[in-house]
């Protein structure tokens, strides 16, 4: 597998393009994709139980298995907690970019993400797709434009592409993603999409969607907020012209680490560009009982706001991140706990065994002045381990939300 | 039962004493409270699995029935995350403390509240006892001194003291407590310490002040950080004289509510005096399918980064209140939902059965803008309650924890 330049068009037969149609002031606010053919597809959806009604469409689409060829996202309006009308509206989006494009709505996902709770300016995006459609292109800068289209408060747009080699056939796959406020995700993210022009069974695809979804997007976390609009889907479109993978074999295992790749590449973006974020926190948690203990362990350090609040203050306040642990639910002796923080500037061990280690000041000032730092645990009780990434909380966090709804 | 003025010495048989001794740069740092006679006492305590020593060391005390004579608390240390060194500690300074008074250790309790993972300055603390044990009275300024020794960001203390009628004896209350960072209780909070003249006993005893912590400080939170050294503990020695009460008679009735009042009116004082807190959020949840799912919503809105950061920006952000009941657990209908804000200024419907209501902004502007906001949330999908109280994220939480270890 390698790395190359591109984005959700970077496969054989996507089309995309993105565009200002009024629903923000400025910036881009929507973005299309269309595949040339049918295309497979399998989601992962917010568990939130207040879901906008892109949720409800697209996961009755993705899990009754029918095929799609195209998808249409807003930015600036999440449609969610818009009642009945709001359900009206995304089917009608969904109608209108099929018409345009000579397909059934029901062949169309939808997405949607900004302010909730206003309705839709229906108008206004009905036309914007009309006079949008004829763009759709698999040109480098439409992919960069359909990214644009789908971010609200990012700050850079975030799209990859990677090609590898199944029995002999170049396959590649696309994506794009936006989030930065409201980002903790659970089972599912932000607005992710991604495109492939593999050939698999639908079984397969869900299932590598699934995995790494569970190990990147629910691993991080912004600001402790499950949204209402979260989503990750791909699309396959086969025409790479591989023979359909239908077995977990190496080319499955192949197209499942490229996938993981991406995702974590994304979550990892996605917290570097958290809602006003300065720092970028990994927590790396091992030895513990059970994957499920280590995963709420590191969830809950990088959620707490007393952990996010001392990393802004380069304060190597550990204390509060054996709090954090002990209160995530997950299982753990804490007279066995070694822990240490660490950046490129160098580590420094904190605890060990349970009791706390002295340590120098100036050198934890030095490491915890960097932008990435690592926490370290080892729990010395299993072999399990899990991975995490959140980010500090500061003034930037409290500007940004304490104005958004009324500024944007 | 009527409020009247006095704190923790306020029952017959109960005295107590504050001081500076030079844990904290200035400020008191040490409480003593003595019951003259034997006390039976009950506890809560955080479910943090990482705890304090003075946790485990209390916990056994009173799960296992033994009476008590007095309590030592200090702040500017947690002696939390000490290892073995900590557990040796807390069992010195209950030691230093039984022999100034003339008892034994094991009728000692301890609290400590401050930074995490720094050892105890034993002969400070031991001197520090010896040189204020003198000063032991039930005199109204001591009690004050006593309420101030156990605070460390909080901005004002906490006392309170209220008098029942039982059979014709008059029965005192008299309490004091202190929070105002890591708040986010958990079957206990923060440190709560109460004394009564009462005659009950123990199982009644301790079913009182568990109800009343579940209803009361398990409902708020700063900051959604569950400390590991939260507990909540009452003494009563009888002294009152009135006949003990062995049953869920009117008098235990009585005695419950009344320490329900207090336990309620310092719940809502830490969320006013939370770290950084400019506003006072108190959710009121109605029409739930449980208990349960009414608590878990409640909990969910005060602790929600976003909800705390609109209340913050006066932004009728409603959606992310939606959001944040939708990702608690707690089981409800979307579409059932009405929604409105309230303060002194007036009421605001936001949502009606589910569908978003075109408000006025201006009004909702006034009615954010002032310190006490309410959220009314009826679900109308049952007959369950529950409220919960929280406050506002701005510049000054972030300023206070970012900079507090290293400040203090």
């Amino acid at each position: 597998m390698r790395v190359i330049d591109g984005g959700i068009t970077a496969p054989e037969g996507f089309r995309a393009t993105g565009k200002h149609i009024g629903i923000k002031k400025v910036k881009k606010d929507l973005a299309l994709l269309a595949s040339d053919v049918p295309a497979k597809a399998a989601g992962a959806y917010t568990t939130n139980i207040v879901k906008a009604a892109h949720i409800l469409w697209d996961s009755s689409i993705t899990e009754s298995g029918g095929n799609v060829r195209g998808l249409v996202c807003i930015s600036g309006n999440a449609n969610a907690c818009t009642g009945k009308r709001g359900v009206r509206d995304n089917e009608d989006m969904a109608e209108c970019f099929a018409q345009c494009i000579g397909a059934k709505k029901e062949e169309i996902l939808t997405a949607a993400t900004g302010i909730i709770g206003l309705d839709m300016p229906m108008d206004t995006i009905k036309s914007g797709i009309k006079g949008a459609y004829g763009n759709l292109s698999r040109k480098r800068e439409e992919a960069k434009n359909a990214a644009a289209g789908i971010i609200t408060t990012d700050t850079f747009i975030k799209e990859m592409a990677v090609q590898l080699n199944i029995a002999g056939k170049t396959v590649k796959i696309g994506a794009m993603c936006k989030g930065s406020g409201m980002i903790h995700p659970n089972m599912a993210t932000v607005l992710s999409f991604i495109t492939s022009d593999i050939n698999i069974s639908r079984e397969l695809l869900h299932k590598a969607l699934i995995y790494s979804v569970k190990e990147t997007y629910n691993m991080i976390s912004v600001d402790g907020a499950t949204s209402t609009n979260d989503m990750a889907v791909i699309m396959a479109n086969g025409m790479a012209g591989n023979d359909e993978i239908t077995e977990e074999d190496e080319f499955y295992e192949s197209f499942k680490n490229a996938l993981y790749f991406i995702n974590e590449k994304f979550a990892r973006d996605i917290v570097h560009d958290g809602e006003g974020a300065g720092k970028f926190i990994q927590v790396n948690i091992s030895g513990a009982k059970s994957d499920n203990d280590a995963r709420l362990m590191a969830k809950s350090i990088v959620t707490n706001n007393l952990v996010k609040t001392a990393m802004y203050g380069e304060d190597a306040n550990w204390g509060r991140v054996m709090a954090a642990m002990g209160a995530s639910g997950g299982c753990f002796d804490p007279s066995k706990v070694n822990m240490s923080f660490s950046s490129e500037k160098g580590e420094i061990l904190l605890m060990s065994e349970g009791e706390p280690v002295h340590f120098d000041e100036n050198l934890a000032a030095e490491i915890l002045g960097e932008r990435d730092i690592t926490v370290n645990i080892s729990l010395c009780d299993g072999i399990h381990t899990a991975k995490s990434w959140g980010c500090d909380l500061g003034h930037e966090y409290v500007r940004i939300n304490g104005e958004y709804r009324s500024r944007t």
